[in-house]
């Protein structure tokens, strides 16, 4: 006889490749969101906040990363409604194609050129791993309605200036720029674009695309190997290459290897190496624009270089593409010197918007990681610090909680983070436990004794700790951590401490 | 034979019940949630940000409004592993279940008490309405582990300040506090609670709770129906009484009439009501100490009052209950008057982490209906204001792109909101009909003439307007609006502009 099952607890758990943020982080990643915001709001940019749920149709089969196994959104179908059947909604997976569904369907209402920020988490459907995570913030500004690649340079500056403003200094990142049709001249030279007939050779060039956009990861010699026959990794996997020949890839890695001292010398090599191409001389002579702009408006090559080797993976971008980079080196997981590497992509696609509305509308943007900047940011030391506890005014007499409740309500009309513990105050050790975890700089102290004299002890919780692990016994009697002070005096007391720890 | 089908360009539409927030909408809602995440935080709260999704299993089944049908949640089921079914995940319904997870899950390393708040979008399965959307911000905060009622004083006491930080003035709105152990006397005394079998009439209550939440839509008469045999709505549709007999239903009645003056009369009158039932005057006792703490720290009955006609409709309460209510008029969409309504509610819920852990932890919280706050204070015409707009720089010579990127930057770095025009330049028209949709300020003009004598052309918009709309041809002949400066004071001419306008 099978024996009845009990239903079972639920699992405390977060949903694999998920995860909770507490205090610091919270207010950290805040913080940053706020700076940011604060520079795309003063370059003109207004604030959207579109819904996190989209339909399918709308969002579209934009996923970056198209090449990776379980890539995906998170979707479910709508309840039918009589014979009609539901909808297939999802979670938004970026920030670019929301913002294409809501200017094709707000068009008439928006100004023309529309700057928007927005700034959220975003889902994706993928393998969970160490570090990477299906929820994650991203923050973007866009420029809608602007064919100018004066658009495309101002959302450069402005990323550069949105970095310094978060903290990283100028020399620790970098800001690259390239141009998809410069790529695209090339490969017009190298035979694998045929300008007459688009679609042929749509593999190849994606191939190379992807190869490009790995040299990081695996040099010239595995680039190279991509852009030939093909490549076998460390596991044994084999990637299929373009099949370039020698003479095509040579002109490919001339290409990614254009980059010269500064920006005018670069545009110039990437001129003779585009050769008659039409579309090639348009992206070079965007580029030379891009490169104009920005140095008459003095962001030097310390801040923003052309680079040929920056491709960005997405599909969809038609022109500009610009990628920022930190330079500073961090220790990976496995304690290796390491660069920390892209914090933010971004570029022009000019068709996005036109799947909704067959018009074609210019766009040029940038999105930020939030969460990657945020852990770099603390690989440098500069990020959340340990959030300053609340002061707490532990309970003595449990009768006299409503005078407890007085004086945090006194603290907290100063302007000071207060609270009464409100835990079983009858171990005393407990409650000053509590405020040791709470990170808190003062403990209030107030039994039937002191309250009879009118006067309350004060423990400087930060003191006392110094004292604890530096002083000599007599010193430790002598508890200047602690004193007592008039009822009366209790704002200006504990004012006075948190004036010494923030000092 | 079939016509072959086009693949039909995709509907730009947000999700039916889902909606787009613009600029000074997200502004305004940030800088409320801001302003209540200060309050939290200085009552020593912790911020906490859980995922949006969580597994279908941590959620539980604690919908508020479970008698109103589609009421669910959004949910999928992940991909299989192997032979194992994937799970179920699903959004977050309200922030206060996934706290409940939060702290089962990560106990051992947050402090107890826990004190946390939360804010963020929750997302609701339901039919759409007007004004009813699927996915909406809230703001809670909770403290978990602490079973006395100062927690739940304290919470009834931050709720107060945090509608009064936001803009709402004392006598715009009350607190109102109730005691679900309260009820559960009166129900004992009424015959539908029998101590020694709680499973005993749950049905019966279940319908009397929901029936006396409903008295400000049904009134005392419609109220006293649901307590007998049932009621009939205009539109025909009955719905089922709890059966309860005249003098059964005399108790309830007396206990949602029992409100008195003051909080101590209303309480010695819910003491007449409980007689001997245990849980009963367990509850009047803990409102006794509610209602003494805050009448200590001055929270008179202008700004919370003990009220029993408060239940909550929420089945997981178990101690006290609470909601805020603005008692302005505002009209509804039809032009009648009516209270705005309730803005947030909350209570003592000491079973939800109790479902993880098998062990009880007391918990009691407020959450904070944050659109509908908003939405109170735009009524009120307190709410956002049109956003300032940037100083609007135009381009005569498109050449010369690079010298009005100049002061914009100027402008920028002058901590002054500013952007260049970066349409079609040929209209030049077209350029100010932009400044003024975009809510300019100002606009800056430099043609080559200007450009050779350095000087700009300023444009005070706000100041045109008015001229325009009021002035003389001769003033408007005077053209006072618009101002010659030299190129050098282009930032001071324009804080000159800004400034009279902001004062």
């Amino acid at each position: 006889m099978a024996k009845q099952k009990k239903t079972p607890r639920p699992k405390a758990e977060t949903p694999k490749g998920f995860r909770d943020y507490f205090g610091a982080e919270v207010q950290g990643r805040k913080a940053m969101l706020d700076i940011i915001g604060q520079v795309y709001h003063r370059y003109g940019f207004d604030a959207l906040e579109s819904s996190a749920v989209e339909t399918v149709e709308a969002l579209g089969k934009f996923l970056p990363d198209v090449d990776r196994p379980n890539a995906g959104v998170f979707a479910w179908q709508e309840d039918a409604e009589g014979e009609k059947p539901g909808d297939w909604l999802a979670l938004r997976y970026d920030l670019t194609a929301p913002l294409a569904r809501v200017y094709a369907q707000h068009r008439n209402d928006l100004p023309t050129p529309y700057r928007r920020y927005a700034m959220g988490p975003v889902w994706r459907n993928e393998k969970p791993g160490p570090g990477r995570f299906r929820q994650f913030y991203q923050c973007d500004a866009d420029t809608v309605g602007a064919p100018s690649v004066a658009a495309d340079a101002e959302i450069c500056a402005m990323l550069s200036d949105t970095l310094e403003a978060v903290g990283i200094q100028r020399g620790d990142y970098i800001v690259r720029v390239n141009n998809r049709k410069v790529l695209n001249g090339v490969m017009e030279v190298a035979g694998v674009l045929d300008p007459a007939d688009p679609d042929r050779f749509a593999d190849e060039r994606g191939i190379v695309l992807r190869a490009i956009d790995k040299l990081d990861r695996l040099g010239t010699g595995g680039v190279r190997a991509l852009l030939g026959a093909g490549r076998e990794d460390e596991s044994g996997d084999y990637t299929k290459g373009a099949g370039l020949s020698e003479a095509q890839a040579d002109v490919v890695m001339g290409f990614m290897e254009a980059r010269r001292e500064d920006g005018a010398a670069t545009v110039a090599r990437l001129s003779e190496l585009v050769g008659d191409s039409v579309v090639g001389r348009e992206g070079v002579d965007e580029l030379r624009q891009i490169a104009d702009l920005l140095a008459a408006q003095g962001y030097g090559p310390d801040r923003i270089v052309i680079d040929p080797s920056v491709v960005r993976g997405l599909g969809y971008y038609t022109g500009p593409v610009f990628e920022a980079e930190l330079t500073f080196e961090i220790l990976d997981e496995k304690g290796r010197k390491r660069q920390f590497g892209s914090v933010a992509g971004g570029g022009r696609y000019d068709d996005l918007v036109k799947r909704f509305t067959g018009q074609s509308v210019p766009a040029t943007g940038v999105s930020i990681g939030v969460d990657r900047l945020l852990a770099a940011l603390a690989a440098k030391g500069l990020g959340e610090t340990a959030e300053e506890g609340p002061v707490v005014v532990t309970v003595m007499d449990r009768e006299r909680m409503a005078d407890y409740q007085s004086m945090v309500a006194e603290l907290r009309n100063a302007g000071i983070r207060a609270e009464v513990y409100l835990g079983n105050p009858k171990n005393f050790g407990n409650q000053l436990k509590y405020a040791d975890r709470r990170g808190a700089p003062v403990a209030v102290i107030q039994g039937g004794d002191e309250a009879a004299r009118g006067v309350v002890q004060i423990k400087d919780l930060k003191l006392g700790a110094e004292i604890a692990q530096s002083a000599s016994l007599e010193e430790w009697k002598a508890q200047p951590a602690q004193s007592e002070v008039p009822r009366t005096d209790l704002v200006a007391a504990v004012r006075g401490i948190l004036a010494r720890t923030a000092g």
